[in-house]
């Protein structure tokens, strides 16, 4: 019998699980939100994740579940996991991901290096913690936010009012609480994806550079320049250990702040492949996808060493604004032979990830090159 | 409007053309002849491809229909043509394909290295060859032949009666004569990939070594060790000549023997992503089977660089006697993380391709190694 995945979430993590899947001859098999999802090519189902019933159903006959995103409720993943559906990863490793307060505050009990933060349930906590930060700090929802949405940078204990008045304890709301963090003085973002097996193997690819543009990753350099060996032991350390205290299963993807002191703190955690590990599938062995589907099914993980030196992710946010990416392909695949395009099969919209490039080779600033001008295409 | 591929035929060369539609954003769908085929995730239709109400049903939207074998009759394809349909290869180009006497008449007229050649109508005619050449010779039925079925190696007139008494005009028959071939004294076996698109765009990967058991293809290495200069030169020329002047459009593959007198000579065409490109996958920026895409798809065709030095593919043929290959993959991922394992989803049975093992890197003896070792666990 084939091994069988079911994966919640019809989004472009879900499609980019399905060419490893075919390749590997496993059986995969999406729950999607709705008809003409981005994996659409797998979603045998569509229907309400928030829906146990559905989601039960769905499991039948699956060696595992596992998500394209962090969002399905807790108690949805407890039924699932009460009927015996092997779950990854686990709904306590969900909690964590699902909750920034909660994330803060098991990094912070860990012991792992992360921003200054505080819990915020009123105005007076946000100004005590202005007054402790020089007058400015982020403030973000614990909850619900994603890509830029959900942060704000204050230096006014009433610039988030509107959230305040939002808190309770509806877990589809924005959290019972806000979390406060102070603005980190850094020189770039980081970020390090490890994949764990339950059995408790992890490896790692190597750290990346992820260059964000109005809160949305734009680029990964992969590795990330001069990096090597004390900012990338940091990077994967900490990755391996909160993979491990946190007991996360499939890809983890830590976004990191290399710090213009020459720490690395923690920002966020994505309990699945990640934007920033999109340039594996064409620059590694096993890309984090293949890697994620053999962690979820305790299956031996792959070789994540590198075939060229450079490996350059420019996503395309938005898309064109007139036609589709199909009606760019001519001209982005005749100026640039060796560019990888990836196109998401998702209608273009402003500011909406609807695909990217990866160009690979030995020469970083041709490489780079490469793959500015190849997504270029696909924009106006 | 995404661009639409249909594929005629739900085989593993189907199912390899899966992966890069979906990294391309293409929409892929599949006839195959039945349920459970290995192509079966995009297997939209279950039908007959002898029927043209049903091939032409399938091709209704399509923006191209191509094919993962060169088994669709004539007549068929040709009422897919009148219907205003693209269809890539062309009937004239698969028509060559279809009919050994006629691949060799055509190769002879162009001018291509072929082995001494002869049309057999009757025993007589087989004596005869068999005086010209020393008494031993290749007897093929010009239809219906494939791994090693429809060929044998004979040196009595008598041999073939069985053949000779099966010869008709039926197209679904073996051929309305036999083919004769000398028995050429080679060295080893090449094949020469390349690409060519409708518009007259032709690229070429490295020639490749094929190592044959029993008449089916088991180990390719890519490229040929020893090959660069005059004989890949010489490989890439025939194979660039032949899809330009039989007009093949997608992936053309050219089956050569190097002789011990140092000839490259012709074997056999196909006309469709081939056993012997499959290392491309993980070997080479464009795999043969994106490429096809593009190809039939008329958009610009993709560099056929490679990362490694070396990339062997070894096929794993029958798989295990007991079992899956599901069941194998624990032990063959943990011994060899690096090897890209592809498990086309069909049952086991003895002889059949069931799948391959890709392995890369710069040290051939280290790469052989590993791809032997990793295909070996599916083996009993």
């Amino acid at each position: 019998m084939a091994l069988t995945v079911g994966v919640i979430g019809g989004g472009q993590l879900a499609r980019m699980m399905v060419p490893p899947a075919i390749g590997l001859g496993l059986e995969i098999e999406v729950l999607a939100e709705n008809e003409g999802s981005s994996a659409r090519i797998a979603a045998t189902e569509v229907g309400d994740y928030h829906d146990a019933d559905v989601v039960l159903a769905f499991a039948k006959g699956k060696d595992v579940i596992t998500f394209d995103h962090e969002h399905v409720p807790q108690p949805v993943l407890k039924a699932l996991v009460d009927a015996g559906v092997s779950v990854h990863p686990s709904p306590a490793a969900l909690f964590v991901a699902q909750d920034k307060l909660v994330m803060r505050e098991r990094l912070s009990a860990i012991g792992l290096p992360v921003p200054d933060w505080a819990r915020l349930s009123a105005p007076a906590d946000l100004q005590a913690f202005l007054d402790e930060h020089g007058g400015r700090c982020v403030v973000k929802t614990a909850r619900g936010g994603y890509d830029g949405k959900g942060v704000r940078v204050v230096s006014d204990a009433a610039a988030v009012d509107d959230w305040f008045a939002q808190l309770s304890d509806d877990p589809a709301g924005i959290g019972a609480a806000l979390l406060a963090e102070e603005l980190v003085d850094f020189r770039r973002e980081l970020a390090q994806s490890v994949a764990r097996r339950p059995s408790g193997d992890v490896v790692a690819w190597p750290v990346v550079e992820s260059i964000q543009r109005d809160g949305v990753c734009a680029e990964v350099i992969a590795p990330a320049p001069a990096s090597a060996g004390r900012i990338s032991d940091m990077a994967e350390e900490i990755a391996r250990t909160v993979a491990r205290e946190l007991d996360v299963t499939g890809v983890l993807a830590v976004e990191l702040f290399e710090t213009t002191d020459d720490r690395v703190l923690i920002n966020e955690l994505a309990m699945r492949p990640h934007n920033t590990g999109h340039w594996s599938i064409d620059g590694s062995t096993t890309s984090q996808f293949e890697q994620h589907l053999r962690a979820v099914l305790d299956l031996p993980l792959g070789d994540t060493g590198t075939h060229d030196e450079w490996s350059v992710m420019v996503n395309v946010l938005g898309g064109p604004a007139t036609g589709t990416i199909a009606d760019r392909l001519p001209r982005a695949m005749a100026d640039e032979p060796g560019a990888k395009i990836h196109d998401y099969g998702k209608d273009p919209r402003p500011g909406r990830k609807v695909g990217h490039v990866t160009t690979t080779g030995d020469d970083l600033d041709d490489v780079v090159y490469r793959a500015r001008a190849a997504a270029e295409h696909f924009l106006d």
